[in-house]
């Protein structure tokens, strides 16, 4: 390790000891890891809430519980972006991937029914490029300022000899909370006949990419997809937060039952994680497109459709379970909600998925 | 990313979708991820609080905040064990960074005053090899239940050609609480004559490891030390926690000032942090002796003392400013604890260190 971000030593840039001669021929460059330190103070610093307590110098960040529900829970989530990281490295595209990471780890909170107090990330390669790590972290605060949520601190490391050469790995963690009346999902609450809306995705978000850069391999990586978008860009569209629609169901009185984030494993995995036993998600494929880029893959790749399925979000990043007569507020509130199937019974004992089209 | 850990799917495991050939050709190894995830889920069942919330198939890590104080600060920090994984790899010696992440984290919150609640860790690698997995988070769990503190969740993500062959990176976040009253370090109440006392380190730490894995490059790692340890057990030894301790001067009475946890940077960068300006540590490094492992770094290395004592915590892992007159009392409570110097006033502007012998 070699610089914490936010809680970096007061002295660390202008110490009067030089870097140790020995230890930067190890491979190990401080003097870079001060650099983008100082490019990111100030994005850092703009997402900081008033319950941020910002001590210069303090080893770890500092947020105050203020206005606690009567019974708090607090809601925490660690993750990565996966190899979409080297994806962005062969295209130079950082800031998408500090604003994927923070929205992947808002989403997987957001679908317990918590909303996000703070984010701590963690950016590791095998030489740092104070230039690419200020661009990951602007993109990270641009996400958090969005969400509300305090970006509190975090680590870079420049570990050589452990990623690949121009490699870098990026991983985060958020807290949030909840009060313990409001949680997600709630099962006891589902039955036959509650309806699946889904909410669209911006892309592949952060799931499928080992397979995604094996296909676009030896491809020219701007053509157009049938959109006109250039493929690159559909491949790496930032993932997206779903704050701000779950805020809209809240405002507008819908009793969201659950909330899936359709991650690794695709809808498959993701919507039977929220159900109970009994009830199974009857999901009509033909009422959703595919967007282009998922089609594009598809027909390259050769894969099932089953297959497909399970590996990307094939156009819908978040499913919501609602009681049937709610269809017309939350169309009217959110054009964007697909109604995607509903929960029928099921006699197997554990929650199950079943696909039409 | 392949599989999150405590939130995994339910049904992840034994799902009647097998893994797609076609994603598997592509490097990710969906049953290596699940075979790791069955290995450590009892040891981090074991770590589970009365205040865990474990509801299985949730998204995220649910912690109930009860008993708070009057007026509760949450503290966080994120860290990784930088290139000591690389080392550790060499040697097959896994559970120890499994501690020496858990440890570092909780040592840099410590010193904000604030106790731990909850650990989440993040392990990535070229390939996920299930027992290594299984072994680094046996060593989590392991200093998470001295701790007392919740292994709420994590992430493991196998990224083939990000990380070099072998290689894996280890990383975490804890988040601790602490009261506003009691919160660290004090520096308004320092003075000249205050005392600092070291406590000693079980090696090296997790700073310093790319020179000592280009040190050890060559030779024997399993040739003695002049007190006949192995070097390489030396050199891996795990991070230790400073929590009991700490406890203890809180438990006798003892004001602690200010804790210092020294990592990157030595005692040159690290006791500065916490001190007011107007004030300069003044540490006499005659008053303990290095331990035999960093004088043999130091002799092969060729390195100046002034580098080791930015590069190494040279046997102290930890500074306590304690008042003067209560030497005799931190004496009889921590027989470990050296004094190591004191508190002098300073005409710079900035808070100093500066070191006799």
């Amino acid at each position: 390790m070699t610089e914490q971000k936010v809680d970096s030593p007061p002295n660390s840039c202008n110490s009067v000891v030089p870097p140790p001669s020995l230890y930067a021929a190890a491979g190990v460059d401080i003097e870079a890891g001060n650099r983008a330190v100082g490019l990111m103070k100030a994005a850092v610093r703009a997402t900081f809430t008033p319950d941020v307590r910002a001590d210069v110098g303090s080893f770890g960040g500092l947020f105050a519980l203020n206005d606690l529900p009567s019974q708090p829970l607090l809601v925490a989530s660690t993750d990565g972006v996966g190899t979409k990281v080297k994806l962005a490295a062969q295209h130079g595209r950082w800031q998408g991937i500090g604003q994927d990471i923070v929205n992947h780890c808002l989403n997987d909170i957001l679908v317990q029914g918590a909303r996000p107090l703070f984010f701590l990330d963690y950016i590791a390669a095998d030489k740092l490029v104070p230039e690419k790590v200020a661009a990951v972290v602007l993109g990270m605060a641009e996400a958090c300022r969005a969400a509300g949520c305090a970006l509190l601190g975090g680590e870079t490391a420049e570990m050589p000899g452990v990623y690949t050469a121009g490699s870098c790995d990026v991983a985060g963690t958020i807290v949030g909370l909840v009060d313990q009346d409001a949680l997600l999902p709630r099962p006891h609450e589902m039955q036959a006949g509650d309806l699946l809306f889904g909410l669209p995705s911006s892309g592949p978000h952060t799931n499928g990419y080992s397979l995604i850069r094996q296909v676009l391999t030896g491809r020219d990586p701007q053509q157009p997809l049938e959109d006109g978008t250039p493929l690159i860009d559909a491949a790496l569209a930032p993932h997206r937060s779903y704050l701000a629609p779950v805020q809209l169901l809240e405002e507008a009185g819908i009793a969201v039952k659950g909330l899936a984030h359709i991650t690794g494993g695709g809808l498959v995995d993701n919507v039977p994680r929220i159900l109970p036993a009994g009830l199974r998600a009857q999901i009509d494929r033909r009422s959703w497109h595919a967007p282009p880029v998922f089609r594009r893959l598809l027909d390259w790749s050769g894969m099932t459709l089953d297959e497909a399925y399970r590996v990307f979000n094939m156009g819908i990043g978040m499913v919501v379970v609602i009681r049937a007569d709610q269809k017309g507020l939350i169309r009217n509130v959110l054009p964007e909600a697909i109604q995607i199937g509903s929960l029928d019974a099921s006699a197997k004992a554990e929650p199950d998925v079943a696909f039409e089209g």
